[in-house]
């Protein structure tokens, strides 16, 4: 009997996954906006009611793939990271974990770079969706701890994270519009090299190339 | 003759302006995929068909509404530049008037940050679709000649273009979210502080606040 729910629940928590797993491949080509259940479904090869007996609605869908994915880069910088002592290396190493994580999951980039935009309505209707506050505050933390171990000057660690974030955020959409022409490791170590040393400094003799 | 024709002009021009004005209200306020033409019809208080007078489809008024909101950034900026002489302040200035420019024009910010991004299938019916890239090449002049006039280091001026302007954007996605209780001039003071000077200097006795 013990043997039989735990199948069952391993299937429940399968099913779950594949829908979510259809839902961003669905929300990334169609749009949110213009994404039916049907489609999903579809996707996933289950019936339309399917989909009711894992998720509220629409809305809930959106909001849970965004906890997986976002819950998936986290754990996976946890592993990486506990490897690494040095806080200013940990920090650069999450930065090149959200790189590749883009790179490998166009989908789950799409998600994030325009879906997580949605329309103010939609924050309106649920004040605690904004889904990237965790994952904004894990980068937050990274940041503190460098500065604590002095291996950045003292700066506001949200204005850092808002500048991280924000270029990463803003190369990414260029890189998925470009059809990923655009080198993000490239643009990673010039703007790595830009916040580090700042743009003042020896004009005539340096050179960023 | 002469004076009827300049005259049907420029009711034209003015029914086209208060077109695109209903059009960037609307789409921000209902998102571009959930608006329909007949919305940006009533608002504008004119029969649906006159919209097809002046614009193709939907599409077509989301491209222009974009070109004009830049271009009427730009034509600001160059009124206000050109009484500045330093390339830095310049650049500086230019951040501060499009932050000036978000905060009272709610909904233009709305649609550069949300609608903006439209779905990849956007941009592959309209190839050269990308309304900000004649804007981040303004900023990209700014920031070439802050650089050639030395005053500041040797960058790649395209890179220091998506830092600032990543920055700006994703701040100004976290205002609009926050319903503007985030202080836009502080996050500009700030993030250009660490720009700056950079992340490295004297750990120990510099404070950022």
């Amino acid at each position: 009997m013990a043997y039989e729910i735990e199948s069952l629940n391993s299937k429940k928590s399968k099913k779950r996954a594949d829908l979510t797993k259809a839902a961003i491949k669905t929300f990334a080509q169609k749009g949110f906006h213009r994404t039916k259940i049907s489609d999903i479904a579809k996707k996933a090869k289950v019936a339309d009611g399917t989909v009711y007996l894992y998720f509220e609605n629409k809305d809930d869908l959106l909001i849970k793939c965004f906890e997986e994915m976002l819950t998936d880069l986290m754990e996976k910088a946890d592993q990486r990271l506990q490897a690494i002592e040095d806080p200013l290396e940990k920090m650069l190493n999450f930065i090149d974990l959200h790189i590749d994580y883009c790179e490998k999951n166009r989908d789950a980039a799409k998600l994030i770079i325009i879906e997580l935009r949605q329309s103010p309505e939609f924050y309106e209707k649920y004040p605690d969706f904004w889904p990237i506050k965790n994952y904004l505050n894990y980068l937050t933390k990274l940041c503190k701890e460098a500065i604590d171990a002095g291996r950045i000057r003292e700066v506001d660690p949200d204005l850092l994270t808002t500048i991280i974030f924000g270029s990463l955020d803003f190369s990414i959409t260029a890189w998925l519009l470009s059809k990923s022409t655009i080198d993000l490791k490239r643009i990673r170590n010039g703007v790595a090299d830009i916040l580090h040393k700042g743009l003042i400094g020896d004009t005539n003799n340096e050179k960023n190339d």
